[in-house]
């Protein structure tokens, strides 16, 4: 039911995994490194690396990584500060876009990039297209739960600051669609963010999306657990928490900015007397084992949800250890072949025409969040 | 330049806050435990008690608080599932009423309630009314922070879902206030939350409050320090944190989500190995230190801003020690005299008039949050 592409592997094909070098933070050296990370997990896997071919090439020699890697030369690169409406009319020599163009020809299932948000999006929308059902692109993160899995997912966290019920809906059942491939949660329960848990609360596209979600739920193979607050995120209620863009980012950075609150804390706290200090050092295991499980850096990855292809946007800040994971749930999403899967259920659900043609690249300046 | 009222204590005469004993999750045992608590720190402050009177009676002859305690017979309760409009008809016999009451007739310089949070707000309105300049009041939070003080202020966290650019201006007019007579900030730092910190970012109304801000901040005695993100409402970077309720309510909900599950992986790391309880046993002082900073109890008391009087909200599920510390917080803030200056910053800006006349008892029921 989708548009047809190449991009469908075989169960038996070898994963290819398309890399944008540049544009992260501590530019492509911990790219490469995140990479030689995970090829030691994935030795079957390939990746398409795209950058300025001298540099690359130094740094995949150097890591011994030439037989998993292949290079393609590009010299252009898309800076965070750059417009998404600019990349979009003008970024054709870029490694984002290349990168993203290896998803579109079906050289690679999946493409992660570490660049510019807005720009990864809006080149995604432009190259791979929106699915067919599919009014507005989400981007969902996994976070810390008390769940046996570990994670919930929450969509969208900054795709579009604005979302209408309809939207919420889609979020909804690509959400779900994404706990049960990426996650692997059979029957995932999903809630939808308000400031209350009764139904008068909210604002009304909210109200009108947990009717639309409560109708469409027995269909949908998951269960809506209705509305859900912010202290609900972590929680074992839900799965999936559904929320606008704005919404949703300013809850991924709170929760991130309270973890790393309570880290300076708690590290303030093993430093304060003698006794303590010696604490921390019989406690380091466990303080170790703790600070993983609440390190962002473990659950580094974004997905965009509601394109033709699978686009995984890691940190701009993602250091090797961050990169690796974003790489891995990008090889786990081609595996699956989740992308299928999710077109499938989106599709089967008719929401009414898409509004593509309303779409300009001065919107995409002002819609897309970081 | 605000009403005339009777509730401007001079620095000699007695503060007298008003309690509504009722409407909390514990029930009026847990609101008197923590007078109890807060007379031992300030014997001076007298306590109106609103209740049934037999049930008040025997806590506070039992906790022996007679002497600063007076009991005000009421035997009406607001449930925590009572529709807002419906209080503002019906709740003419209820504690919360009649303890809104002692600070419109000037008996009481604050009130504090630990029951349902809308109908807190719609009564609040209704008897105190709005200050000259103000649309929306407002609900502030105080949160844990990296600053000196250990506390930021964020506005609004609930009293309205929807917030146009001069009501976010009103804010941070009323937030700088709050930090100033209430933490002692003497220069106000104040950020708008948004999902970016580039001015192209956000929807219209947050890009225009950023104007209005920018050109109030010189006159206003604060610092603008732009749009903030979530991961900033706990830096350094800033005292106050502006936003609608809708994303202040996610917000703060969040945050007390993620440090709850941070608390509970942390105890599940202190009890994993046997070295790891002993260093649990030898961190104990550290950590009941680091406990305490993060405990929400201790931060609890919401202040209604933009009101002729001083309302503070604690938590419904309250215990001895919330109720204290909501208590303290109402006491800090009858002694400043901080709600008239507050009336004299809101009232030196001239944004228009009000639109008092447009509100009704329906809205109240979808637009204030829990």
């Amino acid at each position: 039911m989708t548009e047809p592409t190449d991009q469908n592997p075989g169960a038996d094909q070898r994963i290819t995994i398309s890399v944008d070098a540049m544009g992260g933070d501590l530019g492509p050296a911990a790219v490469v490194a995140g990479i030689a990370i995970c090829a030691q997990q994935n030795p079957d896997v390939q990746f398409l690396v795209f950058g300025p071919e001298a540099e690359l090439d130094s740094l995949v020699s150097r890591r011994k990584l030439t037989r998993c890697c292949t290079i393609r030369n590009v010299t252009e690169v898309v800076r965070m500060d750059d417009k998404p409406s600019h990349v979009m009319r003008h970024g054709k020599g870029t490694s984002m876009w290349a990168a993203v163009e290896a998803v579109k020809s079906g050289e690679a299932q999946a493409v992660i990039s570490c660049g510019n948000t807005g720009a990864l999006m809006a080149v995604s929308m432009l190259r791979l297209r929106k699915l067919p059902g599919v009014d507005r692109p989400a981007i969902a993160c996994l976070w810390p739960s008390q769940n046996p899995g570990g994670f919930n997912v929450m969509l969208d966290v900054g795709a579009d600051i604005r979302a209408d019920a309809k939207d919420l809906l889609q979020y909804a059942l690509m959400g779900g669609s994404y706990a049960r491939n990426g996650l692997g949660v059979e029957r995932p329960r999903i809630g939808l963010l308000n400031v209350g848990t009764e139904e008068n609360k909210g604002r009304p596209e909210i109200r009108e999306a947990h009717d639309l979600i409560t109708a469409a739920a027995s269909d949908a193979s998951f269960d809506y657990v209705g509305f859900v607050e912010g202290g609900d995120i972590p929680s074992k209620r839900v799965d999936v928490i559904v929320t606008d863009g704005f919404s949703g980012n300013v809850a991924l950075k709170t929760g991130e900015g309270t973890a790393l609150l309570i880290r300076n804390f708690l590290r303030q706290a093993f430093r304060a007397t003698p006794l303590s200090r010696i604490a921390a050092l019989l406690a380091v295991t466990s303080l170790r084992r703790l600070s993983r499980r609440i390190d962002p850096r473990r659950v580094n990855g974004g997905v965009f949800l509601g394109l033709n292809g699978t686009v995984v946007k890691s940190h701009g800040s993602a250091d090797a250890t961050g990169m690796s994971s974003a790489l891995q749930l990008a090889i786990r999403l081609a595996e699956s072949g989740f992308n299928e899967r999710l077109a499938a259920r989106v599709a089967s659900f008719d929401l009414g025409g898409q509004d593509a043609e309303s779409e300009t690249a001065e919107a995409a300046d002002t819609e897309q969040a970081p």
